[in-house]
């Protein structure tokens, strides 16, 4: 068994939140990995240097300025969370995809903006990993990748987060969680009730078309789906507070899963 | 063998001789680790951010808002020089003390004034980095550590070089490399005819009462006699462009050795 758990903004920018949800990500059984995001430190570093950042459809545009800025903060960022999961007795160990070509990245090409040092995963080296799971070792990955010919590359963390699951699917059973400013997915994020606890490919096309999955939830979904394609086990969005529980009965949240399920 | 290899600000902050000597270091044979500075990078990043860079005696003073720069600054910096071996083909992976516990320090007290987030190191976990290095993997160590209660710490990377050095001596020959702005240690820096090419104990001590060897190289020396006296087999002080021919009969630098020594 082996848990994935990607952390972004919502967990990352709250100390308290942060302090819980890596007590209860060192609590998880079996083999684990952590991604993070960049929270709200790259935009804060830029912002502290008088550099303006650009987004274009909730992705970054990371111009060289804007790469070394995303480098040191991700990369600091990294370490940070490495140390305070040692302090919880976890064997922790930070990983960009540089470090021994983990993750190889091209920059992104072909679309209609310039994205500047935006990488798109190109390889996961999913053996070295394992073997690092394998010694005990808790793997930390920062969203940097490489491209192998000595550029960093900024990388979407969800990406990250579903293309090493699904790599890593083929040596454990693999469930990626993905944490969540709202209980999961809801048909009226306004009202707790709504909750969708299940979802497939089928619901997902139906609450596409419905409108209830927009903007930065559909390709955050697309690479669960990829993921599940790939062999992972389940998907889970749910709330921080969730992770807790997440192999408990009294689980609560959106368990996103390859097979049919029926619509709730 | 095992060749450790530190690197400062005379190399990082000159494109072209840092692309050498990393040409070099992929070159050097056996397994092999790299240790850095953070060069211009954090002085730069604070300077950027308005804030001042307080130095005693030749260390740094590391408050909170220094430790956020050094962290970003170095691990961002790690990563790049990661990225760097990758391209020519060295498995490297980033490690910061955190990582996988690999360097436990603590906060530095007692001292005449307070260093603030400055470690000194307690252990070095030779096991796992040797560990690593069996297994075909290239350390690259960034000058962080922490002190296993979660807290990231500043540390000397020369410090560093030479108690990674000594832990390994238990585990292979190791010979560590200091990277110089001169050829060596000379009597007369402007006289390249004046390079002392060995050192031991006891020259070491006529050369301090001498006034030769003074300020920053007495700690950088002292940080050598101890490497040796745990057993390392050379420390060798030299120019980045000699970093090609370290193992060569046509070598030209210092070497400093547990010995007895013949004066020159």
């Amino acid at each position: 068994m082996l848990s994935i758990l990607k952390i972004g903004g919502n967990v990352l920018n709250k100390a308290e939140i942060l302090s819980q949800v890596l007590d209860d990500f060192a609590a998880l059984p079996g083999k684990k990995a952590l991604v993070h995001g960049g929270g709200r430190a790259a935009s804060s570093l830029a912002k502290r240097l008088g550099i303006e950042a650009v987004m274009h459809q909730g992705r970054r545009i990371t111009d060289a300025a804007m790469l070394e800025i995303v480098t040191y903060a991700y990369c600091g960022l990294n370490q940070q969370l490495v140390a305070a999961l040692q302090a919880r007795g976890c064997q922790a160990m930070g990983l960009s995809g540089a470090d021994w070509d983990a993750i190889r990245a091209h920059k992104r090409e072909g679309w209609d903006v310039d994205y500047g040092f935006a990488g798109d995963i190109d390889a996961v080296n999913g053996e070295r990993i394992f073997a690092l799971l394998e010694q005990g070792l808790i793997p930390v990955f920062s969203p940097i990748t490489h491209d192998g010919r000595g550029q960093l590359l900024n990388t979407n963390a969800d990406t990250i987060g579903s293309a090493v699951a699904a790599e890593l699917a083929k040596f454990a059973d693999v469930s990626l969680f993905y944490l969540f400013e709202l209980p999961g997915l809801m048909r009226d994020p306004a009202d707790a009730s709504t909750l969708i606890s299940s979802l497939n490919p089928d619901s997902f096309l139906q609450y596409q078309q419905q409108g209830i999955i927009k903007d930065g939830m559909i390709p955050k979904l697309k690479n669960a789906f990829d993921a599940l394609e790939a062999g992972v086990k389940q998907v889970v969005l749910c709330a921080p507070e969730m992770l807790g529980k997440v192999y408990a009965d009294d689980f609560v949240g959106t368990r996103v899963t390859p097979g049919r399920v029926d619509a709730d």
